[in-house]
């Protein structure tokens, strides 16, 4: 997605540790007009696919995937990182490893926003080792729902996440591909 | 706002320690429509003051923020609840407490995402006590912005949050306002 890669090379900061800071449209501020656009390539790569329901995982995920909700027409459930008093024991729950924070996170939804046989979209901000996504398909697993595709808004293509979820089978759309950061600079795959 | 007491009406459920639980269409689950609707509400009460931002708190503030901010063709921007890796020493930070959790949390924005004399509209997902909003004011005012007003999807009228915030002068605009929960039910303030 040309708009979203000039806005990376525009406002993306590359930190150490491959990590690519872009808090002023997608991780802290939301730039409404980019996710709007955002939601509609998602809806327009999955469209056919019969979605009912988008899953993604508090708190940067929230924000594409309510505009890719919008757009197909679905449903939209965020899973928590952590447990929040409202949610009871009337939930599934898969862990994620953090490679950037080093620790186990477990990721929390409620059984009653997952059901049998849903076709469920995952989206998510980032795709690095998909570690997220596969706690996501663990969900997904966990209440019998089919994982119908995977849409990404900025995938790390020079990390595990894709090679991984390919192998198995996902279809994995994402919006922007880094090819690598090169002296602190995006360099994305070519189409 | 009708539509919206109808659906808590309809969806939430009253738990002990007047907790409201509306997981289904609010705080997991996101009811996109209602969302979209919440929106509009809160741009046609806030159109004439300028708003330049948005300002919420992660995860449930967020969809309703996103609409709003669609709407009234401002900026959006989250506090984050806890430190990310992204976010640097580049920051305002305030302290909430959290009546329902009785611990006091930190929250958090880049000091590039709320600007001196921008007229910031707050938005949150819930208003009992008033210390997320407290919390977010104080960012307000660490960065030298006018908080032009409040919106709030659902507050509990029989606590303090609104008349604290009413009495240092903010304009509190709420969706849904509970005047109590009675018999497991809940109540709404007359208009």
């Amino acid at each position: 997605m040309k708009e979203l890669e000039e806005l990376i090379l525009e406002k993306g900061k590359v930190l150490d540790g491959n990590i690519l800071k872009v808090d002023s449209f997608l991780n802290q501020q939301i730039d409404i007009s980019m996710m709007k656009k955002m939601g509609i390539e998602f809806a327009n790569h999955f469209r056919d696919k019969n979605i009912d329901r988008i899953l993604t995982v508090e708190s940067s995920g929230i924000a594409p995937a309510v505009f890719a909700a919008e757009e197909l027409n679905c449903k939209c459930v965020f899973a928590r990182k952590q447990k929040s008093l409202t949610l009871d024991d009337n939930i599934f729950h898969s862990t994620v490893y953090s490679f950037t924070k080093q620790v186990m996170k477990e990721i929390i939804v409620s059984k009653d926003y997952l059901k049998e046989n849903e076709n469920v979209l995952l989206i998510d901000d980032f795709l690095a080792n998909g570690q997220a996504c596969k706690g996501m398909i663990a969900l997904c697993n966990q209440a019998g729902a089919n994982v119908s595709g995977i849409g990404i808004v900025i995938e790390k293509s020079f990390q595990d996440g894709r090679k991984l979820l390919k192998e198995e089978g996902y279809d994995v759309f994402s919006l922007a591909k880094i090819k690598e950061f090169k002296d602190g600079k995006v360099i994305f795959e070519e189409d």
